[in-house]
């Protein structure tokens, strides 16, 4: 032990001196030189202390740490040199006064409600309140009603339940945590009838099924609460009462009844410890086996005999939320901003989700301050974006970027977003045509575990993902590129779910996300009381190490793409990824005539009628419509007309960016900084014009999920045949905008278009 | 309620006279007229009478109620008309005289080994002594080792075992059942050097997860335990002394040390009552998410802390074994014999395993008997059998097969086994030849719960299976062939697990399994102490309504197949699956090339290694080796040849089968009885030549499941290349056989072979 600590107490001397001589030496002018003292600017330790406060006490929305940690953030921002200051929005968002719960037959048991603190844990330590498990824009309630399980409570378990010839109207519903996002549980309830919804944490999703429990283990313990809100994300995110337009104090405003992203039936989140009990009261079917969780039950689904009571009541007055922007001029194209962000408000302590990817920001922040002490200047502006209230629904990040949208549709060039962060693998979604850049970055990070690239890491983990049992086709596609050294890994498109939604999916500026994940665990204690300090330095990333290399990695994006002198999209990668989007649309409709046919074949044929068992309850499906033929041509063209445009624009840049005159190459990065806006054209998408890119949406029954090509795949998994062509139309337009932008950046740079000074 | 007391006395009153009636008046001549006779002598009163007497104490080997329920059949036959007799043999057969199960580390536990009583339930009216739950044919021993959590314990678990860095050697392991056959379990624990086999049943397969438990529901309660043979299937069934001769009473036997057949390490199964305490023990790696099972637990691997003691000791003396054979001579053709059984003993009751097929199997020979005695007798003899010893490992059936095997092999047409019973589905497996006859007879028995065909049900459900979550491409190939009315729906091939094996396996004769299931469940008692009359009545099959369907269905097979003028096969969908067969082998050498060419890439890119997480224990996967190129020409031969006479034999039969002379008749009905036969040469297959069907044989890693061309897919499965090209020859000498014996029979019905009296 004794070789060890001398080892480190050198380490520290040498840091420690190379730091002091560091803030004099001169800063290499490379990238590469300009990265490693980016590098060793990054400080664990510092991490881990700023974690430590901003993780102490409960820091929602409302709350008086939530307050002071933008204060304190601020200070920092202040304190690195930058020109930082809080924006301050107002906002609905109800807080509980009073929850019950209760079974009322077959027999009585009343609800705990309660998350018991934990010895040794912040749950245990803290001194200023925590808000109880709730779900924030529920609608207050008093139900008395029968009991339905309803699975996950997505459109596809409805559909069963149709098959099991239940009806939840009238009811109040349970429904287990996962399969899609929380807020779709009581929409798509109260669209069936439903008057409450009761949302649990099964053990098989993240309790003891996965792994021991906390304290033990990661897991959720038998009284952890996922709290979480119920917005309606499908029509728009942000503070209810504003869609479009920051939520600022003079903000004008639609009242309570008419903001449609409410939900309006009660609704409460509670453990696996309660849930147990309403769940054995119930008869009526089994649950199918992909219903059955790991309660040591029977799963029933009801009705019948067990009647629950539901009752919540929220003060529904407005709350101040703080906003802390931070920004450094560029010194070249001041009107050009890299914009990054990370929400610092959490449900309870917010450890893990989101303080572990703010302390990253911090990082990044801290390091680009001491550079920019020691003479370095961003070519670019850099804005760095502490949200607020993101977990209310991204509402931090959409008031400021629905403030700001006229100058963001100017100036954004980029928005780099983090959140959760743990120990494990490279993360990364985002616009496509921003893909070869993250590849880039990820092969000259190295993985503090194994010493290869996180790139290398991601490709051997996708890889060896692949092989494991019940490995997706999109998996096995990604394997497959992962495994060619040649070819660039592939990025996930990006819905919503974090505070990237506003700037990529309502102003059409490229976007990316980034994090690490899949070897500490944070699942289990999501949205609880126990995702705290002890529990992310104990299970999800000891020593942060993996939140620093966060701040390693999206810091060299931020720094590349302030610095670079060309554009930094590479547009090939972004039209192979619309053709195989639009190969899937293609799959897509091509499954749904089958299974019209084949399900058409079988009513009349009686098979439901006969397969069916006498003695269950069941019911025939309801009939789907015939699948009529569509016209993809408008799309095809479009498509095919962005690969070659795109192949010709990579080439060029290739050939010529090099020797392009000053002029030339402004109006080219001109054009290159607004080009991702022709995907979002003001109409937005049919019926939800708050989501104006037509290319990257969440879809309405996925919650967090990317949606590529919206208005086309969702036209046809809704049945929704007239508006297929209409999806088509729209969809082609906005591709034909984005190429001809191309096509004129890439006359630019061939020397056949010149522009005038 | 008195209305119904009415209706139902006179419907009592007029099945009285139409059966005092009936005995006197002419049978019809005709096979509807017959069969409609035939159903009305099958009286689920019957089945539930003989049901309550076999089950009314435990009916194991060797028990005075398996005996006494031997005589009882015996009386049973003769009192209806037949010539009976009892074949006794002379078995290896160990029954427990102690065993222990307990965990000694890290806390003291003594594991049950009990099933209570159930209050109303046999287990608790019964006084002769059930067996313990118990092995049989494990080894004894007694151990104390560490325990580790192998999940079902086959093949590919122990492939997983390897990654997560975890041995079992000199270890006991801790299997639950499923996933593949029982006695492998303990085969290849032994094989891995494991040193004690636990076996469990988990609540996820057939307990509280599935339905309620027993007596409120079907499943498996808390204490119940899976009894079960561990004999090693693979290499032969019947008893391990005498393979490949009869058990007669002076037969030659193999020392027990010198049977191949036995397993070499003590093993016991237990309940999940008592295996929640041995697996709660565990630490080490989480077990892989398709590795748990739902008791309210993590499950851990192992090993350590925990450590078991298991010992086991037995009575190895020789037990007697009481077949009951009936027969009824063939007015023409009495050398050709339609063989129809099911086993009589039971693990303890086996009122649904396997009386409830028992009972189906008397009704159809009391209705036989009754047409006989009215006049009607078969063409060729029927052969009843009532097999004992089956749940040691298919004793009764294989000894007798062995000791009349030559005979059998001159006259056998067909043996038609069943076994469990239940409300549902007719399942039906077996020689494919035999296809078109099953289908037929399913067309004309009718679904009592929805009053169409049992084909038209069984078609129905396939079709409705295969829009189920999960639902295999074998379910949907299945699915698409029932959903066209024009075609037969396709049977299953045959492994083993029941009494057909000896017939099909060991000496070619085409055989055929049949059963109901689906609805009624009894997976929950199998082989367990609460497997009872009670069970059965109130779960499985109330007013034994699918009993009773199942002696409808089977007596049409048996008096067809007794009565036809003509032979029965229809060679082309045995060619057809021949030739699916042998595209399935070719897709699985193009999958494990695939395999091993991707697994090369990445153990050179040490793609395992540095997806590793390494605070985790891992270890990379053995190299797989290349697959070099097989030569199946042979067999592609032989299947195209094969389908073309297949085509031309079904063409002649259907044109000219009527118009033959009575001499080439008899050689054409010769030529068929016979020609199963060319598809089990002597030598059968490599390195077991017990089965000596190369076409259908129990796979080495499946147990009673089929594998079709065993000696190519085993040896491609198993990485074998060398016995690739081996296997495809003598699969494809097997084929060419059959077709000189279809071809000879074609040339006969077109009349271009003739042949003197």
């Amino acid at each position: 032990m004794r070789n060890i600590v001398i080892a480190s107490i050198a380490g520290a001397i040498f840091l420690f001196l190379a730091a002091a001589l560091g803030t004099s030496s001169p800063l290499p002018s490379d990238e590469a030189g300009l990265e490693q003292n980016f590098d060793e600017l990054i400080a664990p330790n510092d991490l881990r202390d700023w974690m430590k406060v901003l993780a102490g006490e409960p820091n929602h929305v409302g709350s008086p740490h939530d307050k002071a940690n933008a204060a304190r953030i601020l200070e920092w921002f202040k304190d690195w040199g930058w020109d930082a200051h809080i924006e301050t929005f107002y906002i609905l968002y109800p807080t509980p006064i009073k929850e019950t719960l209760e079974l009322v037959t077959p027999k009585a048991f009343k609800a705990t409600l309660q998350e018991p603190p934990i010895p040794g844990d912040s749950s245990a330590t803290a001194r200023e309140p925590a808000l109880p498990g709730y779900l924030v824009y529920q609608s207050d309630g008093d139900a008395t009603a029968g009991l339905v399980y309803v699975n996950y409570g997505m459109k596809d378990d409805y559909d069963t339940l149709e098959r099991l010839g239940v009806s939840v109207k009238g009811k109040i519903v349970i429904a287990r945590y996962g399969g899609g996002w929380r807020g779709l549980k009581p929409k798509l309830a109260a669209e069936h009838g439903a008057i409450g919804c009761i949302i649990y944490s099964d053990p098989a999703n993240d309790g003891y099924s996965i792994d021991n429990v906390y304290p033990e283990g990661p897991m959720r313990p038998y009284h952890g609460i996922q709290r979480g809100s119920v917005l309606d994300i499908s029509l728009y995110p942000g503070d209810p009462l504003t869609p479009g337009v920051g939520a600022t104090k003079d903000a004008k405003r639609l009242s309570i009844a008419e903001a449609k992203s409410l939900v309006r039936i009660p609704a409460i989140p509670i453990s696996y410890g309660d849930a147990k009990v309403f769940l054995e009261s119930l008869q009526g079917p089994v649950a199918p086996p992909t219903w059955r969780g790991t309660l040591p039950i029977t799963y029933h689904v009801g009705p019948g005999p067990s009647v629950a009571h539901l009752a919540v009541k929220s003060d529904w007055g407005t709350k101040e939320i703080y906003d802390v922007i931070a920004t450094m001029k560029g010194s070249t194209w001041p009107d050009q901003w890299v914009i990054r962000g990370n929400h610092h408000d959490g449900w309870v302590f917010g450890a893990s989700d989101p303080l572990a990817g703010q302390v990253a920001l911090l990082a990044e922040a801290k390091a680009i301050g001491a550079l920019a002490n020691r003479g370095w200047h961003p070519k670019r502006t850099i804005v760095y974006t502490s949200w607020d209230a993101e977990e209310a629904m991204l509402i931090g990040s959409t008031e400021w970027a629905e403030t700001h949208a006229p100058e963001l549709r100017q100036k954004a060039l980029i928005y780099i977003n983090s959140d959760t962060n743990a120990r494990g693998y490279l993360q990364a979604g985002g616009s496509q045509d921003f893909q070869h850049m993250v590849n880039q970055v990820a092969a000259d990070v190295t993985d503090p575990e194994t010493q290869v690239s996180i790139a290398e890491r991601r490709r051997a983990k996708l890889r060896v993902a692949a092989l494991e049992p019940g490995a997706t086709e999109r998996v096995k596609a990604e394997a497959k590129v992962a495994a060619d050294p040649a070819k660039d890994f592939l990025i996930e498109p990006l819905g919503s779910g974090s505070d990237f939604s506003a700037f990529l999916d309502h102003l059409g500026v490229p976007s990316l996300d980034l994090g690490f994940a899949g070897e500490g665990d944070f699942r289990g204690v999501y949205h609880s009381r126990y995702d705290t300090f002890e529990h992310h330095t104990r299970f999800v990333d000891p020593g942060f190490v993996y939140d620093a290399l966060l701040a390693k990695t999206v810091g060299r994006l931020v720094l590349r793409a302030s610095d670079s002198d060309f554009p930094l999209q590479r547009a090939s990668d972004f039209a192979n990824a619309m053709s195989d989007d639009l190969d899937l649309a293609k799959k897509l409709l091509k499954q749904s005539r089958e299974e019209a046919e084949t399900q058409a074949k079988m009513i009349h044929d009686r098979a439901f009628h006969i397969a069916a068992d006498p003695t269950k309850s069941s019911a025939p499906p309801t009939p789907l419509a015939a699948v009529p033929q569509v016209n993809f041509k408008p799309l095809d063209d479009a498509v095919n007309r962005l690969k070659r445009s795109a192949h010709a624009y990579d080439d060029a840049l290739a050939k010529h960016s090099s020797n392009l005159p000053g002029t030339q190459l402004a109006r080219l990065n001109s054009i290159m900084l607004n080009i991702d806006r022709t995907l979002a054209p003001d109409a937005g998408l049919p019926d939800r014009p708050w989501y104006k890119n037509v290319i990257y949406a969440p879809g309405r029954f996925t919650g967090y999920d990317a949606k590529t090509m919206p208005a086309v795949t969702e036209a046809i998994e809704d049945s929704r045949w007239a508006d297929v062509d209409r999806g088509v139309k729209i969809t082609a337009q906005a591709l034909n905008a984005y190429t001809a932008q191309l096509d004129q950046a890439t006359a630019l740079l061939n020397g056949t278009l010149t522009v005038s000074r």
